[in-house]
């Protein structure tokens, strides 16, 4: 049952799903008209369309497949709940039954070609959907939702039948929503909410319950996409329509895996484009959570490090609870931009703003030191001995009377802050009343970010429950980690989609001038030798040192000649792994004696090792640098990878390596580096030169360019080591592994 | 006023202040007596006695300096707050003021000396409390209470009245609780809730208020200690006390900063031999929280990372927020031992079980798969197609009738199940009102753990507030995440203590004779050359590479001979830092030329970068092995530390270091070695051979010894590199670095 894939899920299969989802040409975003066929040098798709959506959750009319009136039949409730649902959305509800003449005193259908008009949405409650979906077809219905169960969650039966749902609805135009899934998209939202709202996605409809209850606390959700095991309308699908709705201030998702890693790559894109904050809680960090996840939904859950790095490439927020995911949700669907990236923490006890300040500097929000004038002037109304600075601790009193409100106004109005975070432990009534009150009178007065978080466990206190979460002006949390989360999340993104540009828009269409010689050198199935490898590695223009391949000790004395001593010898082979502890490395060779014992040695090794050689490399023996790993590989989900690294025998110890998914330009290759633990090699340490980075992240380019021409011919790249010399000075691959599909 | 200290906040007061608390003999802890001279090699306690404070909690007679009952006045509301609770515990409340006969009609005394009884409990709301102070000390008072604030967190001047107040306290025999503290000890707790309670410490009253509100979700708390500034009795007094009383179950501490490293570890101690679990917050994980809070109570807020590792060693649960100290001290408070570790997910939703079983093997919760036999069970109530191997998911149905019961009685049955946990992400009534109750009478009738997430972020469920909350045997959480932190706790706790031995039975008590050797070696004020500090270790046991110093090159050339070829020759002098980078080290000379070279080209270096030298180390060349460091250093909370790494160029870079704070035992030793990332390393990669640790282990345990001995006199101590040879081979150490104080 468990790890079961079939057809649609490989990203082989990219290309004709893209197209068909472009029935026709959706409308133009971004100025830009929808091409079916653009495609980028790997000949995955640089655009998708965005699908129309609206008459899936707001149709004028419905017909409900295997409608019942039966009391005590599952069907009955679904179809009173979507009895209901079509009132409120004003949608015409056709039951279809073939025994029944009328449902709940609703004229009743035999069968869908008896329907009375051509409707917009079939909602299917039988078991087997598949002829349903055949006859539907016939009639031009836009969209139809499947209940049923048992599909690819089941094993490779269930998935051979999901195949042919799939096939059906590409046949017929018409877009489906499930199988596997539920009421959740005709849920009674409150209309009594306004300012932008949440737009919920889950493939599991009791991960999305707390997310849909955040009404109650009077936060707005437009929409609820329940997607089931995603047979045609998947997750992206619906990030991409939430992306372009006026009222969606923010889609969050809950994602076990996905259908289609571009797919969802080209979604959050637009999102990001359009300044669209996703935040997504993607199951996945662990193998079990992977395993169970699958046997789930059916779905991929891809190698986590990708998924992470893929996220953050196009801005997508990753949370790990439902509760971060509510309130980071929340708040950005709400908060206007920031204007200053300042926090200022605001208590009414030193040792609560103290607490708060190590928590959030420890995440990485920036608390800056009020300004001399700032602190001066909120000592007009706080005794002196108490520091001001930041935290901001009014020692209680000031909040009892007029001062209050002047303080809070006085932080908001410096331009320095972005963002006023008051943390309460709980009510202290009547002081706790009027400070909540001054923060939400406050807050309406500003478009500044104000977060309160209600530290009392018990949560029925009259401040929290009427008065902060009537307010839509201020955030409430309340866990001091998950307002810290959320805030940090706010100004992150607002930064990210502040200087976004979309990697899509400037990826590679044709192959370089690289790509043809680089294939002469590929063996279909086979790993190449070491020379044939960095000849690969130079046809796309990375350094790797002078050498030869030879055959003999003469030979190999000349060609140490040629590149010059010291020379460093190893032996070649389409099939050598681990030459260092076999020995059949010889670093440091200085005399034309010391070239001739070496390749004695080396061959003998090899007879006794019975390792095939189709030679002896002599190669220029390369100045000491800071030695890393860049490679490529292959994700199920997204196709070619690069990873950076860092280099030598702790590579493997420490792991301290970066991933990036294609297509991405210079400065996510900067990032890469940025991001490892071990960056500080970079600046030299311990008296050595500074590294050249500019030519690291340049081969981090060109293995990219390679792992998108040579794409799915080649299996793995290794460069271990690339040694990067002083800055100024490049990088030279001193090794490289290549596996060929 | 940042960083303020005085006399009693240092170290080295120690020794008197313990001696001070030890007024007399207190009661005999694990049939051992209390000797106030039980000291270690480094002159610091190893015992502490427990402070007996029942008066303070629960005095007879309690008197009120400074007692009001004029309205407006702040004194009147806490005179008013200390009547009802004297009427609560049963205390004879007698105020003081000098121009009252009384207060809220109880007769009042002019002045302490008038008082009608000799009272167990001062409570002083007077603003310069040091005459009273003087004046109870004739009266035989035990306690006192000082709320005044303007001490040591107000800097210098403060600090100095706070000596005198502690002064005139230690002469009394009196025990003293504050100044800067508050009411919270005399708060109204509920009598109305039974089972093991919470006792609560904290160093600001606000942080505790979560806490305490903890009584209303119905969790037990016992008391309350708001230990302000700590002029005398501190957190380590309160955790020794409630670590012996019978009804706590759990003590919950919100620490700022510590007054003594060494009394906090003794009480923990006493905790975990009690098996009494301490759950902590501690500010300090930043600068910025440091900073913050030592300007708040004036207390030091020490290294964090050594803080981090004592409270590990001690079995101290560490958290970060208010709501997982309140959710980690309920469940360890009222939960009982484990039968086993493992830990079984029940949801309804196949959705929900993947998400909670990542995120809970994520954090290290151990997930086994249930046997075939209980799956087949399992599978009697649940439908076939469901996966039951853990998370066992019920797909909803059956928690609406009998099957429901059977389902979790049947999991708790199992004994490879020690947890049950059920996330339910929101209501569902009626199903889900059924599931709850089904948990509670469940969790009613085992020893086992029982845990509901309440996912809903409404709260006003009658499911959650009246089912849920009202019983004491579900632990009840509001996030995936506190759940996950509290049964991880649980689980730590109870391994820890059973397997607690306490390395303060097996300190050492008297100097080894390696100590008089090497306290000849040491110069105070000043670095010693290379060649004295590898005396210093030789002197402790710990190997040195064969080597001479020596100052003609013909020496040289005979000490070569002696030590064997080939040799590293290195500059050696009192103040040479950088020996590699500027040049001052040779290494591989295998003839008596090279070494004749060698020893002109380092003289001449040192002569032209003006370094002074005591001659050149002539040293034997140690085989290639795993380069690590070990080191002592002084913390200002804790005194000598001893820290063990990762060496090269990479220590500095990645800062892969483990710390710990004596005394410890072969066990820790092996443990810092054990939480290094790059641990890896000592079971050889890249076909090298595994390392001796146990060599390693064994210095680290002779540096330990070396810090205690020469105690203050050590400044720093360096081993870098230490060389760890191939197993049974033994650990070398190349070079060292010693400073003297």
């Amino acid at each position: 049952m468990l790890g079961s894939t079939h057809g649609t899920l490989t990203t082989d299969s990219r290309r004709a799903r893209v197209i068909a989802c472009g029935e026709q040409p959706g409308p133009a975003v971004h100025g830009r008209p929808a091409e079916v066929d653009d495609l980028d040098v790997s000949g995955r798709p640089l655009y998708c369309d965005v699908p129309d959506l609206d008459r899936l959750f707001r149709p004028e009319s419905v017909a409900v497949i295997g409608a019942s009136d039966t009391e005590g039949r599952p069907n009955t409730g679904v179809t009173r709940q979507l009895i209901a649902w079509s009132e409120r959305v004003g949608a015409r509800l056709h039951p279809v039954h073939p025994s029944r003449t009328s449902v709940f005193g609703i004229p009743c259908s035999a069968c869908v070609a008896d329907l009375p008009e051509q409707v917009d949405l079939a909602v299917l409650l039988v078991a087997d959907p598949l002829p349903v979906i055949e006859e539907l077809a016939e009639t031009k219905v836009k969209f139809a939702v499947v209940f049923a169960s048992g599909f690819a969650e089941t094993g490779e039966e269930g998935a051979a039948a999901q195949d042919r749902l799939t096939a059906a609805v590409e046949r017929s135009g018409m877009r489906l929503l499930g199988p596997n899934t539920n009421l959740n998209a005709f849920e009674r939202f409150r209309d009594d909410l306004d300012g932008p709202a949440i737009a919920l996605i889950t493939q599991s409809g009791h991960q999305g319950r707390p997310v849909f209850a955040l009404q109650e606390l009077g936060i707005r959700l437009s929409h609820w996409a329940p997607t089931g095991n995603e047979a045609d309308l998947e997750c992206a699908d619906f990030i991409s329509y939430f992306a372009e709705r006026p009222e969606v201030g923010a889609i969050a998702a809950y994602v076990e895996g996905l259908k289609d890693g571009r797919a969802f790559l080209l979604a959050a894109d637009r999102a990001a484009r359009r300044g669209v904050p996703v935040v997504a809680v993607k199951v996945g960090r662990t193998e079990t959570g992977a395993r169970t996840a699958a046997s789930h939904t059916g779905k991929l859950t891809g190698a986590d490090a990708v998924v992470d790095a893929a996220m953050r490439q196009y801005g997508v927020i990753r949370v790990d609870g439902l509760d971060e995911l509510q309130d980071t949700a929340a708040l950005l669907a709400r908060a206007k931009p920031p204007r200053a990236d300042g926090v200022v923490v605001y208590s009414i006890s030193g040792g609560t703003g103290a607490h708060f300040a190590d928590l959030a500097t420890e995440a990485g929000l920036r608390l800056p030191a009020l300004s001399e004038a700032k602190q001066a002037e909120l000592h007009q109304w706080i005794p002196e001995y108490l520091s001001v600075a930041n935290p901001v601790d009014n020692g209680g009193h000031p909040v009892g009377d007029w001062r209050g409100r002047k303080i809070i106004d006085a932080i908001l109005d410096d331009p320095a802050v972005g963002v006023l975070i008051c943390p309460i432990t709980g009510p202290f009534p009547p002081l706790s009343d009027r400070l909540v009150q001054d923060l939400v009178d406050a807050a309406e007065r500003t478009d500044k970010l104000v977060c309160v978080v209600w530290g009392s466990p018990v949560g029925t206190e009259p401040a929290y429950r009427e008065v902060l979460l009537g307010s839509s002006r201020v955030a409430t949390f309340r866990t001091v980690a998950n307002c810290i989360t959320a805030v940090r999340a706010y100004l992150d993104h607002h930064r990210f989609v502040s200087g976004y540009r979309s990697p899509f828009d400037e990826a590679a269409r044709t192959p370089s001038p690289s790509c043809r010689k680089a294939q002469a050198l590929m063996r279909p199935g086979q790993q190449l030798s070491e020379h044939a490898a960095k000849q690969l590695l130079r046809a796309y223009g990375i350094r790797v040192p002078r050498e030869q391949l030879v055959t003999s000790a003469a030979a190999a004395v000349r060609a140490a000649g040629l590149v010059g001593y010291p020379v460093v010898m190893k032996a070649s082979g389409a099939r050598i792994a681990h030459k260092t502890e076999l020995g059949l490395v010889k670093i440091g060779l200085t005399s034309a004696s010391q070239v001739r014992d070496a390749y004695r040695e080396l061959t003998d090794i090899a007879r006794y090792e019975d390792v095939s050689l189709d030679g002896v490399l002599v190669c220029q023996m390369v100045e000491r640098g800071v030695e890393m790993v860049v490679g490529a590989t292959h994700d199920e989900l997204f196709g070619p990878t690069v990873t950076v690294g860092l280099g030598g025998v702790l590579v493997e110890v420490l792991n301290d390596t970066a991933v990036r998914v294609p297509p991405f330009g210079e400065e996510q290759a900067r990032d890469m580096c940025a991001e490892l633990r071990g960056r500080a090699l970079f600046d030299g340490v311990r008296g050595r030169p500074p590294a050249d980075l500019d030519a690291l992240v340049e081969v981090v380019l060109r293995v990219q360019r390679m792992a998108l021409e040579l794409g799915d011919e080649l299996a793995e790249l290794d460069i271990n080591p690339l040694m990067v010399l002083p800055r100024g000075q490049g990088a030279v691959a001193l090794d490289a592994l290549v596996v060929c599909r």
